[in-house]
């Protein structure tokens, strides 16, 4: 497609988008839930071609050499499947929050106001890997009242299209308007670029996936960007810390999912508790299999400990492998996770309130946690239903991110003939 | 300054800034409120130096020709003045939000979340013309525990400068952080450029001035960019409306202060009507100065309208001048609203229920009015205290903002040695 032919067809779905979400926003949540049900009946029914277009991806991965991991998360097996169609059947559950009041107004003139909670409007979703997001997304912002357009990476393409077609057919016949979900399937990078200066049509982009696609989507768009970032997240032991707890959290934190964004990837340990904290649980990480590097005082301590550099402190490895710093002080703690930390989760054990409190004040991170593990940051622990993603930027969401972060509010004010004096 | 030279030094204010945003999140409301009263005294004891240096602004406005227009938009008076002080009292009785509770939390595991609000951190203000900028964006920012760097127009560049000044010297006496508020005294515009992408270190821009230099900034900018764009204000007369409130409505939106962002700008009535309306409404507005021009059937009722081109639907006007449209239908209005408006404020007169909530859900604007005045749309009117302005954007804040828009929010969890299971 030439240069000039792309901005068209971008501009055209964009519009084509608008326009069905001003028919979305003055349909009921039965008709939404309905239109979702119809969805999960289409699945269902597809759910063979479904997997054998996502073994054509998978095939095709394979042969070009990529990394099981990799292929990992293409994959759509069985479990997967139903994981999805679950996911939709929580979203049909959830209550819907559009028409909500978002704020009690109180005027300071004799006029009735209301601030409610409305729809967006569209939704452009760009994301890689994981073709569950085609479907998850695309049911997630239609409950919300957003249009949505999805552009899924090359490496799940066929997978996407599949998903995509599907729920499309099925909404479209369940009273969905025309367009309010629609699948880019042409792989030109440009294409992005054309989507990011839409702000006429477009209400806000949420990129999922590497830092890369998130810093070139942040650099290009002149549409709000909703981002969930990296997770470089602490567990600082403080010196008053219940060593036993501060060991638990610490494992936890680390190995009971390594590759997920709220896993520990750097631990703070005070000085005067290193020695007591350390060999046990060094012990308890080999025994995990994760790789343990750190300072030069942590080396002193636990001698298998390999070396850390400036660029460990700063790196999210997702993997069963940790930094350890030991500090002299809960302030240097506060300084190292403000500096090198991607204001995601962070964690203190510790007995002394006052330390937890200034820890709670000064750490700039989206969720901070006392006495607990930063793996329990999530939509789901923390109660607000399906999880869209944890916000790592401070505008509109910060932290876990539910249904009504694809919202924004509406001032209605009704008068009685009300004038300005 | 050589390029290299200015990035090293706006890197070096925005670190600084993120420094004495850390201090400032430990302070108390009276420690800021003291630091506020302090800039109240010193101001006072400066209104003859810095009457003086706007004078200096005044006149090289006068030498370079500039109109009276905007000259008046410069000018700091000694009722002005006394203005920007009044507002600084009133940050200092506004509620401090940081610490309140943003939203309830109801966790599906043992642990207690309380999802706190708290500052953001380091704000960027840019902003054109009024001097009074300075000092309301740099009182609002620091109560609500944030750190500002502005940057004015050159306009006002001494007026700003002694402002800048006079409330930093104040400030830091009565134990401001140092580099809490820094203004940006270099012209060049590459300044600008420089600061839009210090992500790492500021929170938020807040653009404030022309159309042009909001879209400069949302083309340039990776930090997130909260906007007050412009006002294309309506008001649709449906076929049901009182006739007298109807008039007296499209009166006071047009011309109780016709250069503002909640004025009035089209006016559409509906054709069942429109023989009852515009003949008395025009010779009001006739008496008022304001020029009237409309389409080609309003032009058959009254003659004395002239003709609307296409680019009047989209014209800000700001001043005593309308555009007026007959439509055939409530549907045609709202078309036209969501077609040509900026999703500032619009405003619908009715005694019909239904047509009033099928407006209320279809018109997608930031305030919808039903029977009152599109200049209701204010902070102080909508009781929110002091008013930053009023985002024409969806993420983060819609409309009227006040303080709490200045802030974001953080999750505290609290556990017992509560981890992931």
């Amino acid at each position: 497609m030439g240069n000039n032919e792309l901005k068209q067809t971008m501009l055209s779905k964009a519009q084509i988008a608008k326009s069905a979400s001003r028919k979305l926003v003055s349909m009921s949540s039965e008709q939404k839930n309905n239109i979702l049900l119809s969805m999960v009946d289409a699945l269902q029914q597809n759910i063979k071609e479904i997997l054998f277009y996502n073994e054509i991806d998978i095939q095709a991965a394979k042969d070009a050499g990529i990394g099981s991991a990799f292929i990992d998360r293409i994959t759509l097996n069985e479990k997967r499947f139903y994981n999805m169609i679950k996911s939709i059947k929580d979203v049909i559950f959830l209550q819907d929050p559009i028409g909500t009041i978002a704020e009690e107004i109180i005027p300071s003139v004799n006029i009735d106001i209301k601030k409610i909670r409305v729809s967006l409007g569209v939704i452009a979703m760009i994301y890689e890997a994981r073709p569950n997001v085609t479907v998850d997304a695309a049911v997630l912002c239609l409950k919300a009242g957003n249009a949505v357009i999805l552009k899924g990476g090359y490496e799940a393409i066929n997978s996407n299209k599949i998903l995509a077609k599907t729920i499309c057919v099925a909404g479209i016949k369940a009273g969905m308007p025309l367009g309010a979900i629609q699948f880019i399937d042409t792989m030109d990078r440009n294409v992005i670029c054309e989507l990011l200066h839409l702000d006429d049509f477009i209400d806000l982009v949420i990129p999922r996936g590497s830092e890369e696609l998130i810093k070139f989507i942040k650099n290009h768009s002149t549409i709000p960007v909703l981002f969930h970032g990296k997770g470089l997240c602490h567990t600082y032991i403080d010196k008053d810390a219940d060593v036993n707890m501060a060991i638990n959290i610490a494992l936890n934190a680390k190995c009971q999912s390594p590759s997920v964004c709220n896993a520990m990837e750097t631990l703070l340990i005070h000085k005067d508790l290193a020695e007591k904290v350390l060999p046990s649980l060094c012990k308890l990480y080999n025994d995990a299999g994760v790789e343990i590097i750190g300072c030069e005082i942590s080396k002193k301590i636990v001698n298998s400990i390999k070396s850390a550099t400036e660029k460990d402190w700063r790196t999210e490895y997702l993997d069963l492998k940790i930094s350890i710093k030991i500090v002299d002080s809960l302030e240097e703690a506060i300084e190292h996770i403000n500096k090198y930390g991607s204001m995601h989760s962070d964690a203190i054990v510790t007995n002394d309130k006052k330390n937890a409190n200034k820890f709670i004040a000064e750490v700039d991170s989206s969720a901070v946690f006392v006495n607990a593990s930063t793996r329990l940051h999530d939509g789901n622990v923390f109660g607000l239903g399906c999880e869209i993603g944890i916000s790592t930027q401070k505008l509109h969401a910060r932290g876990a991110m539910g249904i009504k972060e694809l919202t924004t509010t509406k001032y209605v004010v009704k008068g009685n003939g009300t004038i300005r004096i």
